[in-house]
């Protein structure tokens, strides 16, 4: 049995429908089947979900602007009435949508994310009907249905163990059963949505549930490239990648694939694979548990921008039982989430991504470091970037380092900072925003070329 | 006015204290005299301060190791015979140190303290006596009369900011002051120590406190090296160093200085000198605040020994708000002190020294970490050394991580961590101890032949 994922662009208009419908029809072990919400027709479209956020953040008291409502209504009613659907298929993804509508006018708790929601359940609900059409045995799978439990986060659940068993039943169904991606509910029956692109999520979920021999994730790509393609032209694509190697490239800047999503596949040990709804028959990229030895030992460098160092000096700060604690207290007392904290003797740094220092939460941490911790010095660099050097057995290979190091040396950029030792599989720098693209194409051409 | 002070070598024997006598002669700026404990005469004696010691242990109730007093008494007996000083400078020395043994037997309050410091009480007393017969004006300064105070934590006491303004009386006294080393007085009157070669350190505060235009301190060697002489034969001198490098290279090996040391004079930006007591004519090693641009940019690599990786991993560490405090919450519990935690996505380091962590500590941190913090993976990897390239404008220039990174290549020796960009003036490497010595020397070879 396979799960199988289609993004948003896979299911954008009625054609796609047809196509993956296509994709379903030759692998008659694709029987469970996770799909997004509809995304862009083309490059200037809205997606659907973002049509359906705006229609909440416009909803005042009994007002709403329905000029967006009629956008999402028509792009459903476009689908049915293009791919020939019984009416009851639009009647039922429009009362889902007016529920949620009139739930958040009487201020419910989570609807904003039962608005949110209805992107991708109506794209369930159309492939299942479509499939019947085309003479197969299928059925709309609801994730309160199926057992998808979560935690009561809005916008940012995490699935809870019990749901796993509860999935497992769904190998007893009969026919072709379609999910739809980016929710589940609470033990109390409240629907909440995962992180923004979860659908990539649900299908790993599903897929460790049903114990599948194979998560097939369809997007818009060939497969995974080992860089950036806004920075490097036709870059390398990757054909196998570790667990861990695509959860550190997923974490730094590679959008193909939802960062947290291949967690529930991984504990579970379920070949994933990521492929190309408009070229099925493609290799694809397999990502797997555990690889026979390459020759190369980076197989990817991923990159991100938007980080800053905060930066704290004290005289004998490293006398100091308890500093490093203090200081990270500090910032989990704000609701500051930080990605590194590198420390000399005297001075110590904590990364963090911009977005989640606010300029107030910023005056705020900096008056607090400098009462509570008596420090020397207290500052801020911005504009600063990541880039993460990946491979399985790169800790392990003398030389990495150097290479790494002489790669920047040529493309003259000055490494700001280096983090390296904790992770097996990756090797993190630290430069200016504005030397990223010069050094990852110097890194790119030093690893690739 | 210059302050001067003379390590354990320097006050060895009554021969040595003839030739400081002539060093002190040398320079009518030299007013303000530091003297350590006798230190060794021979590579097979005993210092002084470990004979204290020995003894303090041997007391039980109103037992000691009578042949270890006696031996003490014997050093200064034949010291102040040689130097022929008056019966009364013996009789001080060996009343003090009979007072320490009497708290130490009725078990006083830091009572331990009292009797390590008699090494340095009685070489300033010697001194100053011995300064007399030569025809000067002089006195002894007990740290009490001169107003060193310091906080109550025997063994490791930290100066109070009251005693630099009280220090700076001592301008006005007349002659050639003597004060002994290593120990200072709480508010409350009680004798406290420095931690060990805590000499420095009075050095440095009363360099501060009287505001010295120069902070002279005598040794046994004649500069600071680059590298630990033990690993590179014959290696580089250092003529001059700012503050910040020489603490750095202090923190990681460097045994020449006393680690914390130089904070005081740092703090009143006053300059220090390191020279050597048998070849006093000799350049020495200048460290100030500021130097001009130098054209070499790693001036010194130190290396040290003795560090474990405590290493955990945990599936969406990253997402867990508070883990990394968490985690050094646990060890501040404990009261281990951590040298840097490196972190990456689901994964996070802690470098301690090992005998901050005994076999007892680390069954409980373990268990602690592994219940409190339900993490996927806790392991101890020991025998990890650390080297770190020490530079003024080092993390300004590009190119060195390049250089150094070639240089462990070259060694065969693979990079388990890398951690800069928290230090402006550093860059620290973690590699396995049995190769800590071939990594050291392909770095000399690098950076300095």
């Amino acid at each position: 049995m396979k799960v199988v994922k289609f993004g948003g662009s896979s299911v954008a208009d009625a054609n796609q429908i047809r196509k993956i419908t296509g994709i379903i029809e030759d692998d008659s072990k694709r029987k469970v089947i996770v799909v997004s919400a509809p995304g862009k027709r083309y490059a200037e479209d809205t997606k659907t979900t973002d049509l359906l956020i705006e229609l909440g953040k416009s909803i005042k008291n009994d007002q709403m602007d329905s000029q967006i409502y009629e956008q999402i209504i028509e792009r459903f009613s476009s689908m049915t009435a293009e791919l020939e659907l019984e009416e009851q298929v639009l009647h039922t993804i429009k009362s889902r949508i007016d529920e949620a509508v009139t739930q958040l006018q009487s201020k419910q708790k989570n609807a904003m994310d039962a608005l949110k929601s209805c992107g991708e359940d109506g794209s369930a609900l159309m492939l299942s009907a479509y499939l019947k059409t085309q003479g197969h045995t299928s059925s709309y799978v609801n994730p309160k249905d199926a057992g998808i439990l979560v935690s009561d986060q809005p916008g940012g659940a995490l699935v809870m163990d019990e749901s796993f068993d509860k999935l497992y039943g769904l190998r007893e169904r009969e026919g072709i059963l379609v999910i739809p991606g980016f929710f589940g509910y609470t033990p109390e029956g409240s629907l909440v949505t995962f992180s923004r692109g979860g659908s990539d999520i649900t299908g790993s979920i599903v897929a460790a549930g049903v114990q599948a021999e194979l998560y097939e994730n369809f997007t818009d790509v060939d497969s995974v490239f080992c860089v950036n393609p806004a920075i490097v032209e036709n870059p390398k694509q990757l054909l196998s990648l570790t667990y861990k190697e695509m959860r550190e490239l997923s974490y730094a800047g590679f959008s193909v694939f939802h960062d947290e999503a291949l967690i529930p596949a991984f504990k579970k040990k379920i070949p994933v694979c990521i492929k190309n709804t408009n070229n099925p028959q493609g290799n694809g990229t397999m990502i797997v548990a555990d690889l026979p030895e390459r020759e190369e030992h980076v197989v990817g460098i991923a990159s991100d921008k938007g980080f800053l160092n905060l930066y704290v000096s004290k005289y004998l700060m490293n006398r100091e039982l308890g500093f490093g604690r203090k200081l990270l207290q500090i910032l989990e007392e704000e609701e500051i989430s930080f990605e590194h904290a590198p420390s000399g003797i005297d001075d110590m740094s904590v990364i963090i991504r911009e977005h989640h220092l606010s300029a107030e939460k910023e005056m705020k941490v900096m008056d607090r470091i400098k009462q509570e911790l008596d420090v020397d010095t207290v500052n801020i660099e911005r504009d600063m970037a990541m880039i993460m050097l990946v491979g399985e057995g790169m800790n392990q290979t003398v030389g990495i380092a150097s290479q790494a190091a002489e790669a920047f040396r040529k493309a003259n950029v000055n490494i700001e900072m280096i983090n390296q030792g904790s992770s097996e599989v990756s090797m993190m720098f630290g430069v200016h925003s504005d030397a990223l693209s010069a050094a990852v194409k110097s890194l790119y051409h030093t690893f690739f070329e």
